[in-house]
């Protein structure tokens, strides 16, 4: 005998970064940009034509693929958009790594690729990234079904650097490379340039933390037409009508403003060098960053204990319960106002315990 | 050999109705509501604070929710919100006819159920209509995965009423069945208020059609909470914020204004009436329509031959090339402008043919 409950997909849910709507607290656990979108959004939306709502959205996103194609120089059949690049990513999961082979990924990378592959019952196999966090190109020579990296890495903010990436690439001419540059604006090099050379590179990338939308969702992908091709087919397959009008415009508005993303990139990295040069002075050690956080830990006290100090003075930052990172804390980078607030916070602790 | 080629997901895409964005054509293809949506939604956008959407939205969508729940007399755990009912229906597939029992449907129904189905690898069953594109309750009685069905149905228009479906779901404890309700508010009886009856029932609604929102995106289900929280499982294991933050106060905010939905409702369906019985006058024969479109054929031309003359004339109506349908033309309700130009045109255009 069996009933409808049987018949549930059971999931292993992903626990997002805590989202609090208190407007005192000092938000540095999500990673999102400490200051807001160009300036063309709030224009858009000022004169936004809300008739026009009640029609369907061009499910091709021609506005936003077209802005991103001319930034990029791409040409239109190089870009997929999705709603975030979480989108974009489980799209590319159900499309390019539907096989019996495992897929690969370090060990120590984005938390929601073993939920995609247990989702889309896909075989994968964590590879162990070294004791520095780094990645080795040879570990990821062996059979396989795909491969994805972030780069740079996430927690850890490490760039690999193009010739590690480039090697695992070339090294599996058969299945699909995806990197994952979520956080490549913020000081690394990204593959772009090689998706001419290789047609199985797929490169990712997100409008929520470089340019300050993640409350509007936008993520797209750039490769050869026949990966995009195949990802438009399934998402169409699975939901036309995703990404909706005012995105679509907000996007492509905020695409264009190229001064005014890298006067805001400079901003967030000044604050960043600023904040690791003292984090250093207190104690911590961590890895390189070249993203929109640092992965630290601290000589002395334990990562939980600080974690929880800084929460009850209202700053929120991120605290792995995991194997190998337990003792590290994700700190994003704020303003400067919140970075300074932070460490003098972080001063004071450290004196007394 | 094998190459990443071998390793894609084969799909077969969904071909969304055409979105031309004439401004002069008459759009009477995709069911859309002719009117704009809720004038709160101009008010929002003209208010909208821009500087948050650096921040991720809420994951729950806790506002829109708490509205839609507000506005059913529901718990917010009875539910759930998705970009659109088919980023809604998607997600119920995935998570309710997770089963190697076929999922069972009406052979003529909304086109996207197979298309899921074949993505999700579901096996699943077309129940034939009868010739009057009637449910029949004892054909949903065998052994099954799962049933869905649109009532009112899609492209026929034809409410079942409660009595059929309410057999449907009694006979079926061990499945999930949902009742996809897209066109409801049009003038058929939603089986909303059986939820508290059946623990297997999940009611799916949209503001696309009768909140004059399929710009923005967003379908909802009802439904016992632990149906709801498993599809809240589902989607948190893809992609955690998937609503944007506009979208999410758009929403809330329209579905407040219960006034001006139902004059604009009134004025959709008072559109409906007069179109039918002038199509009557013209000679076109359809089944008595619940929605906001009419499913016609003529009693001498072929389906085919008007669609094209519409088209040249500047009047797009939707014409499926399927088994049984191909000779009907899927007409959606504009302004009371828009029907009858549409009358006037076919008046002059079935005298000369």
């Amino acid at each position: 005998m069996y009933g409808w409950k049987d018949n549930i997909r059971r999931v292993r849910p992903y626990i997002p970064g805590e989202q609090p709507e208190l407007k005192d607290m000092i938000k540095l656990n999500t990673n999102e940009n400490p200051y807001p979108p160009a300036p063309a959004v709030e224009w858009i939306l000022r004169g936004y034509d809300a008739e026009e709502l009640n029609r369907y959205p061009d499910p091709s996103a021609t506005l936003l693929v077209d802005a991103i194609a001319r930034r990029y120089d791409l040409r239109r059949e190089e870009v997929f958009v999705g709603v975030g690049s979480d989108d974009v990513l489980a799209m590319s999961f159900m499309t390019f790594f539907h096989s019996n082979r495992p897929l690969l990924f370090p060990d120590i990378s984005y938390s929601f690729y073993d939920v995609w592959a247990e989702t889309f019952d896909i075989p994968y196999r964590k590879i162990p990234l070294d004791d520095h966090f780094e990645i080795h190109s040879e570990d990821y020579a062996g059979e396989n079904g795909g491969i994805i990296i972030p780069n740079p890495n996430a927690p850890t903010g490490i760039d690999a650097g193009q010739e590690k990436l480039e090697q695992i690439i070339r090294a599996n001419p058969n299945a699909v490379v995806i990197i994952d540059e979520a956080y490549v604006d913020f000081g690394a090099v990204s593959l772009l340039p090689l998706i001419d050379r290789y047609d199985n590179l797929l490169v990712v990338q997100t409008f929520s933390k470089s340019r300050a939308l993640a409350g509007s969702r936008i993520g797209f992908a750039m490769g050869n037409p026949e990966l995009i091709r195949a990802l438009w087919d399934v998402r169409n397959s699975f939901n036309s009508y995703t990404m909706d009008r005012i995105t679509q415009k907000l996007g492509a508005a905020s695409i264009e403003d190229e001064e005014y993303f890298q006067v805001q990139l400079a901003r967030v990295v000044a604050s960043r060098e600023w904040t690791k040069k003292e984090l250093r002075r207190l104690g911590f050690y961590f890895p390189d960053s070249r993203t929109n956080f640092i992965f630290a830990r601290h000589e002395r006290l334990p990562a939980i204990e600080i974690f929880h100090a800084l929460k009850e003075a209202g700053i929120l930052v991120r605290h792995f319960a995991l194997p190998k990172i337990d003792n590290y804390l994700r700190i994003s980078i704020g303003t400067d106002q919140q970075m300074q607030d932070m460490i003098r916070f972080l001063d004071h602790y450290l004196a007394d315990h």
